[in-house]
C-alpha cells in the first residue's frame, strides 16, 4: 500500500522531537480527531447541529463539529470534544458521552484516521443566537454529510433512543425547569412514539432524578396549573438509570 | 483556531509522508493503539487473558494484549485488534466488540496516547495450548496491571455483565455445543448470581438464538439425557437481543 512510503521520508515527523517512538517505528502516523453529535429538540423534532466546513477536505459540505486532538493542551479526548464544542459552537455542554470510535484508511482523504465520537444533548435555548456556519437539521431529514458523518449521526440517534428507554437522558434536552407533561412530550419526541402517562409517571418516580421547584407552577393554561421540576444536582452530569425500559 | 492553519500549508494533502499534515500542524502526534480484553470461563470463573510485556514501558508487567495500529495494513481499528489477537494470542476471535477509547497524556509514558479497546469472549478450548508469556487471571483477583488496564478490565466486565442480562453474549464463552443446564451455569458465572430456571428458559426462548443439534444428547449423567444446542448461524457474529433483562 502506498502509505508505506511515509516511513521512507527523511523527516517523517518534522514537528516534534522523536515521534518515532510515538507510532510504531515502521508505521506512518494516524490522524487523531474528535467529532461531536450535538442533539437538541426544536419544534418538537430531534435535530442535530451541523457545521459547514470552511476548508478541504469537503470544503463547503455539512459535517459534525470536530477537530484534531491538541496533545499539548487536551487532558483527554473528552476534553478535546468539549473544547471543539466551545470553540466551534460556543457552548459548554452539560452532558457529553463517548459514542464510539470510527477508524480506517478510507474515511478521511488525508490518510488513515481515527475519530473518537461523543454525543451531547442540550436544550435549544442554550444554543447561541449567532449560528453563522451552523445549522440544525432534523435527524430524519439529513443533507449529504462529509466523511462518514451520516453513519455516525444514525448511530448516535439509535443510542439516544435506546438509552432514553431506561434513563434520565432526555432531561438534558429540557429547559432547566419543566413540568411532567412537558417532560413526557420530550421523551415521546426522542422515542418517536407515544408513551402511556401512567407508566411514564411510574418510570420517572423510579428514576428519582427530579425535584419540585418550590412555588413554581405553570400558569396561563386552560388545565389546572402543573408543578415545575428540575434535575437534582447529582444528576446534572451523570445519568439516573432504571432496571427496565419504559416499554417493559 | 489552530487547525485552520492546515489549509495554509503549500501542500495541504501530500498524500503520504509529511506526518505534520496528519496531525494539527503545530501539535505533536498522538500514539494510536488497540487493546483487547479477552474473556473466558475457566473452572467456573470469568477470567481475562493477560500478556507479559517483553519491553518498556512496564517491561515484565502484565497487561492486555495490544499494539500499534498499522496504518498501511489495518482496514480499521477492529482489524488491528483482530490482528493483535492473532499475533499475540494465536486465536481468531468469533466476537470482538468495541468497548471504549481511552486517551490522554498520562496513561502511557511514551506520550499522549489513544487506545481503542475491544472485548472478546471465547470458549476456553479455543485458547492455544502454548501460552508462553500469557496467563488467565480471574477478574476478581487481578494482579497489578500496566497502564490503565485495570480500569479497562473493570469496565469490560461491567459491560459484559450488563449486556448478558438481555443478550446472547455469554454463548460465546461456551463450547460449540451446549446443553441448557450448561448454558445456564455460564450465564450464572458471568452474572455472578443464580438465575431462576423458568425465567432463564423463557429468556433463551425469546432470544431465539439456539438450534438443537440433531441426535446429540448428553450421556453418562445421573439425570435424564439433555439435548445439545448450538448457536444458529446468524448469531455466530452478531448478538441476539431481548427487550427486557433476565431479572426484569
Amino acid at each position: 500500500m502506498l502509505c508505506c512510503k511515509a516511513v521512507q521520508s527523511p523527516h517523517p515527523f518534522p514537528v516534534f522531537a522523536m515521534p518515532g517512538s510515538r507510532t510504531a517505528p515502521d508505521h506512518p502516523s494516524v490522524i487523531c480527531t474528535v467529532d461531536v453529535v450535538l442533539l437538541t429538540l426544536s419544534a418538537g423534532e430531534l435535530k442535530v447541529l451541523l457545521h459547514q466546513r470552511p476548508q478541504e477536505p469537503f470544503s463547503g459540505a455539512w459535517a459534525l463539529p470536530g477537530g484534531y486532538i491538541h496533545a499539548q493542551q487536551d487532558v483527554s479526548a473528552w476534553h478535546a470534544a468539549a473544547r471543539v464544542l466551545q470553540d466551534k459552537v460556543g457552548i459548554v455542554s452539560p452532558y457529553l458521552e463517548q459514542l464510539a470510535t470510527y477508524s480506517g484508511p478510507e474515511r478521511d482523504p488525508r490518510g488513515w484516521s481515527v475519530s473518537i465520537v461523543y454525543f451531547a444533548l442540550v436544550s435549544e435555548d442554550l444554543l447561541p443566537a449567532d449560528q453563522r456556519g451552523l445549522k440544525l437539521c432534523a435527524v430524519s431529514h439529513l443533507p449529504r454529510l462529509a466523511f462518514d458523518h451520516r453513519d455516525i449521526v444514525d448511530l448516535a440517534v439509535a443510542r439516544v433512543r435506546s438509552k432514553s428507554q431506561y434513563s434520565s437522558l432526555p432531561v438534558y434536552l429540557c429547559a432547566e425547569q419543566m413540568t411532567l407533561p412537558q417532560l413526557q412530550a420530550v421523551y415521546e419526541a426522542v422515542l418517536g412514539e407515544p408513551i402511556n402517562k401512567v407508566s411514564f409517571r411510574r418510570k420517572i418516580d423510579e428514576l428519582g432524578m427530579l425535584e419540585p421547584v418550590e412555588g413554581a407552577q405553570e400558569t396561563g393554561q386552560a388545565h389546572r396549573p402543573a408543578q415545575f421540576y428540575r434535575l437534582k444536582p447529582e444528576f446534572r452530569r451523570s445519568l439516573s438509570l432504571a432496571l427496565r425500559g419504559l416499554n417493559a
